[in-house]
């Protein structure tokens, strides 16, 4: 074991304060592809007006998406998904009527980071609720709170831990890359990775990444 | 009980991946002063200088912040404390070499909110930590991680959550205004906040506030 701790150096630790991860080298996992997830070709106008049907059959949107972490030259890197070399985002999706973000979460990291929804690899160990971002409208904006005018919000994403064993066999669609980011860049860099994945740092610096030898 | 739920439109609950915090409205608390903090008048020159012969002496300097909310127009707002029309900070400080996080935060909370360090209020309850800064240098720049090329870091800052019970006395140094401020007003505003401040609503992003009504 290597890397930063949390113990500060006049010898007064307070580990009970913070919680610490472990997390592995990136090639600690092996990465394949499989045949494309059909992507929605569709305007932001027909966005909106889809948005806007599911809101009137089933109320607000509810999104989940992983934090997933492994260790690179001595920094933590997260695991994001990039479509068509534009957007980068957390692995996730949205859940189904009556579905548990839990329930979902896992089968969204099956369908888009192993072999299938009911893939055969380990089970994906969800943790807990790192934050919540909330949009009052059907636009693109969105908020760490619940604005204080917002009546009926229309998304509420919530972003979980993942944590990976030391070892996993990651299954990705051919239209997807998906790429391992150092946290240092994702920092105060909202212009090239939007407002949930430059915000990750912030939601994850209550922990201490314990650097795993395998 | 009123207020913002985590409860989604369609039924899906999923309450057990969230955390609720209780807050009172502003209007609970009772608001009085005291005699003034000697402030440092110090140049940032003179700082840096005392900085770096308490880094010789003690180590890295572990400091510690509290994030206490009430609730004012039905959203959450910061307790915080504005020095001379300047700075606004998180009630906190330095701890001493020895001393833990949690004692520390207690005797800070006791000299600038309350009657003194021995205060006969009623106990601060402080709860988890939600994230950590970190200075690799004796400047004021901070990183919600450990920078990859950060040797020894010069300066920790964990802040922790901190619950208020329906009632209490703040009493507040002369020299100082205890202000509530709206999640809304610091979420991204570095600008008038700085760093800490400005990512506050990132780290409290998980919970769903509870307005309970006294």
């Amino acid at each position: 074991m290597d890397g930063p701790r949390a113990v500060p150096e006049n010898g007064n630790s307070n580990r009970s304060s913070s919680s610490v991860i472990d997390i592995y080298p990136l090639s600690c996992y092996y990465f394949g592809s499989k045949g494309s997830i059909c992507p929605k070709n569709e305007t932001i106008a027909d966005r909106v007006l889809r948005m806007k049907a599911d809101y009137d059959a089933h109320g607000m949107r509810n999104c989940v998406a992983a934090v997933i972490a492994v260790e690179l030259f001595k920094h933590p890197h997260l695991l994001l998904l990039q479509e068509q070399n534009s957007i980068y985002k957390l692995p996730g999706g949205r859940s189904r009527p009556g579905e548990s973000d839990i329930e979902c979460l896992k089968r969204k990291l099956s369908s888009k980071l192993s072999v299938g929804e009911h893939g055969r690899g380990p089970e994906w160990e969800v943790g807990e609720c790192l934050g919540m971002w909330w949009k009052p409208d059907f636009e693109s904006v969105l908020y760490p709170y619940r604005p204080p005018n917002m009546k009926r919000p229309k998304e509420c994403t919530k972003i979980f831990l993942v944590k990976l064993p030391p070892s996993r066999r990651f299954i990705v669609p051919k239209n997807f890359r998906l790429l391992a980011i150092p946290l240092s860049q994702l920092y105060d860099n909202e212009e090239t990775y939007g407002q949930i994945l430059s915000g990750i740092p912030h939601l994850l610096s209550k922990f201490t990444f314990n650097f795993v030898e395998p």
